[in-house]
């Protein structure tokens, strides 16, 4: 299968580009981590590449590495935010594995004991809470 | 919460060290790919790091940008290998996150639509099953 083209229109690249508003908690010259607005649990983040690609079965190589660096961090930084028992990390390629948005982005999200994760891209967090919870992580990236 | 110590005896060491077998599909300097001898579907394949930690949690940075470029190659070859709709890709961190076995792990999976996933760290594989899966990676890897 050949993965179907880069579409510049899609909503990371919008929120890349700073024409749809996000909850930003990191950025550097070639990563951008934002709030899920659909966390499937508190603390849910997406970390994205600023270079464009699909997702990681069409993505330059050399973007990876920088964007690992920052799942790192990111992880890190969700599990003390949260207080997590553990940290999930996932990433989706193409409809058939879950992926809904086609910029290639990693899940970092903090998860606890007894806690079972609510469904992927299901409801609308409140943007205060989501606001305050980007906050908790931006603190600790710092 | 901080990481529990690297276990020097897990079951992925003994595998590095060639003191417990696996179905190895890929290796070089810094990373092997083998095969999950208890499958969440055809394909299912392990990326990990030769160098120890126990999850990406505690894991040298310098350790990631290797492991994520094998962990591209694999996806690549598994969607082809498997004639896959999509590819999962997923790293537990902890048992509250699924983790089962600790030394940082990377899974990769096919994916084909309507197909649901048979359950993580479920049921071991028929051993030439697994054989044959890994040689249609290999030939794609070569």
């Amino acid at each position: 299968m050949t993965s179907p083209a880069y579409d510049a229109n899609n909503i990371f690249a919008k929120i890349l580009k700073g024409e749809i508003p996000s909850y930003r908690v990191y950025e550097d010259e070639h990563t951008v981590a934002i709030m899920d607005v659909m966390p499937q649990a508190p603390g849910h983040t997406l970390v994205l590449p600023t270079s464009p690609s699909r997702n990681i079965l069409d993505a330059d190589p050399s973007a990876l590495p920088h964007l690992i660096t920052t799942v790192q961090k990111v992880a890190v930084a969700v599990q003390e935010a949260f207080d997590a028992d553990g940290v999930y990390i996932a990433q989706f390629n193409e409809p058939a594995a879950g992926q809904t948005i086609f910029h290639l982005h990693f899940h970092v999200i903090p998860r606890h004991e007894g806690i079972a994760l609510k469904p992927h891209a299901g409801k609308m967090e409140d943007g205060a809470v989501l606001a305050q919870n980007a906050k908790k992580i931006i603190e600790l990236l710092r």
